[in-house]
């Protein structure tokens, strides 16, 4: 019953040379060879001395945020994105929306055996130019080799540290009713993209991906309209539903969404059609929620609108006293329903 | 030519509320419960609220040491460990032996659907004792689910942060001729100790793991010879001979050793003969070099005999000025040979 979607096979025809061995895994000099010419070269900074086994930082204060992911997506590849950006973005993401700056990461790699080089590259160049754009450092990592079988390609944790430069937004507990409910942008494209990729779905054109750094973004808004915001999150496993039924759980509200106003691209609504899933369960990678305070509804909406990246914000629904449901939609056509919260997998191995 | 040792897989007539399965993977309620109800209800403690995205930290000072590792160890249990409380010792030994106070963790699981809940359970409840005997906190983490044959049993990422409340060893750049290499304790045990398990290998007594936690031995060591020791290293992947390596290229000294002084366990000196393996070689996961002032030889050695963790530690050697090899022995027999540093895959997965 093995699933090979996704398992990157050398072909029989290339040489050892050119693909991961056991070799590299058990602190020998292939080890050290793959760490210090292929990895640590690349993440060259003044915290990465030598192969440490800790890097030691230096703060500029003594609150930080600490979060940490594992990603598994298959396929690596996929439009707009790939497992290397992911797992950057992911963590500086999870930092930036707890209010953090983000600052370090650890990367480690579990790799398995067969995987060429030529990919395990590309997936590092793609890290590498991801924290690049996130003005993060990766100053610690890790790299283990597992027979062929034992893993599905690569799989990547990121463990992230941000710095509470600000204070942070208190949190979705403090979310009232007549709250207004923002989204950063058209929901449900990460899902898509990597059921799409992965299934080989000829849509045209393709839905791609969201994957996107939000922390400027996160800082605009602090900068706009921090004392209004109640919460941020980015939307990923389990979309906006799951985040929305977290945060009535939260508050003991209830979130009622308006369908009309929810932003949609046309391609990823066409195959959330297709396919009979809703674009409110399917996961973003680089779109957040918020929820603010009425009377800042508009100076949020334009902070967000400031940011090319996420222009076309828009206000999707408000916090009503405890209703029907934890989370309620009024449809295009018909009166409000409730948004059930996804109880059973859908989309595996999307991040 | 899947390698499916050590592979869980659910007897069929289990029924599959008992195991985890992919309805546990992708924000769902299903997801949310496990979460909740497994896992953070264990690690229940200030900085553990909600379903954190972040921990949010509040350190003693502003200087912090940060380390990653992943563990996919096979099989999950062992004699003298499981890949649960080597997750958590790991990676305190890596803050240890920074000269750091570790304090916090990250758990990042990722699961191959089929694992039986009763399997991860005890691997948490190692995690929860092992965090407890070492002082320390899980406070955030991420849990993912991939289909059966994408990975193999668990795989486990922790990532820690430890404060520097004392000045750290200047390391290995500063060792120098006539330095003394000590060691905590019997070298090899936890490699063997995997490997025999793996393999089920008829070993009488059986190898047991060295697993366990150095914090408090390197508060020791901090605490009765802190200014002489140059550098200390937990001998984990490619044993004491891949440390004595790294350390030979960090300061262009040989590190010199006598056979006759290197303890070994009775099991695993029997074990490694049977197989061909030099126990230098093979992995420790609670056995630690000390490269030490030759003045401060006697009270860092009597610093590690004063734990009874510790109690079997030894001088093996002295720093020599550059010679035939990076890593030289004195054996029983005959003249001063080289170490060998390992080129290939000795034993994979064995951490």
């Amino acid at each position: 019953m093995k699933d090979i979607t996704g398992i990157i096979q050398c072909p029989v025809a290339v040489d050892a040379g050119d693909c991961v061995t056991l070799a590299h895994s058990e602190g020998t000099r292939a080890t050290r060879d793959l760490i210090t010419n292929r990895i640590l070269n690349r993440f060259a900074n003044p915290h990465v001395t030598g192969t440490p086994d800790a890097a030691c930082l230096s703060l500029s204060n003594n609150q930080i945020a600490f979060t940490t992911d594992s990603f598994v997506v298959s396929p690596l590849f996929f439009p707009g994105g790939d497992i290397g950006s992911l797992a950057v973005y992911g963590t500086v993401n999870d930092l930036a929306v707890a209010g953090a700056v983000p600052r370090w990461l650890s990367l480690s790699l579990i790799i398995e055996e067969g995987v060429p080089l030529a990919t395990l590259d590309e997936i590092l160049e793609s890290i590498v130019a991801a924290t690049d754009r996130c003005n993060i450092s990766v100053v610690t990592g890790d790299t283990k080799v597992v027979p062929r079988g034992a893993a599905d390609g690569v799989f990547i944790n990121t463990t992230g540290i941000g710095e509470f430069l600000t204070t942070p937004p208190p949190g979705p507990e403090s979310i009232r009713c007549g709250d207004v409910l923002l989204v950063s942008g058209p929901i449900g494209s990460h899902g898509l993209a990597v059921l799409a990729a992965r299934e080989e779905l000829a849509l045209e054109p393709a839905p791609r991906s969201d994957s996107a750094p939000l922390h400027e973004v996160v800082a605009e808004l602090k900068e706009q309209a921090g004392e209004s915001i109640r919460a941020m999150r980015d939307a990923t496993r389990g979309g906006v539903s799951a985040v929305l039924h977290e945060w009535s759980a939260d508050c003991g509200l209830t979130m009622t969404l308006e369908e009309s106003a929810i932003p949609v691209n046309d391609e990823v609504r066409g195959a959330c059609e297709l396919l009979g899933i809703d674009p409110l369960h399917s996961a973003n990678e680089g779109t957040m929620l918020i929820a603010v305070d009425p009377s800042a509804e508009e100076q949020t909406l334009a902070a967000l609108r400031s940011v090319p990246q996420t222009a076309l914000a828009a206000k999707i629904g408000t916090v009503q006293s405890a209703g029907i449901a934890a989370v309620t939609i009024q449809r295009l056509l018909g009166s409000e329903q409730p948004v059930d919260e996804p109880t059973g997998a859908l989309l595996p191995r999307i991040c």
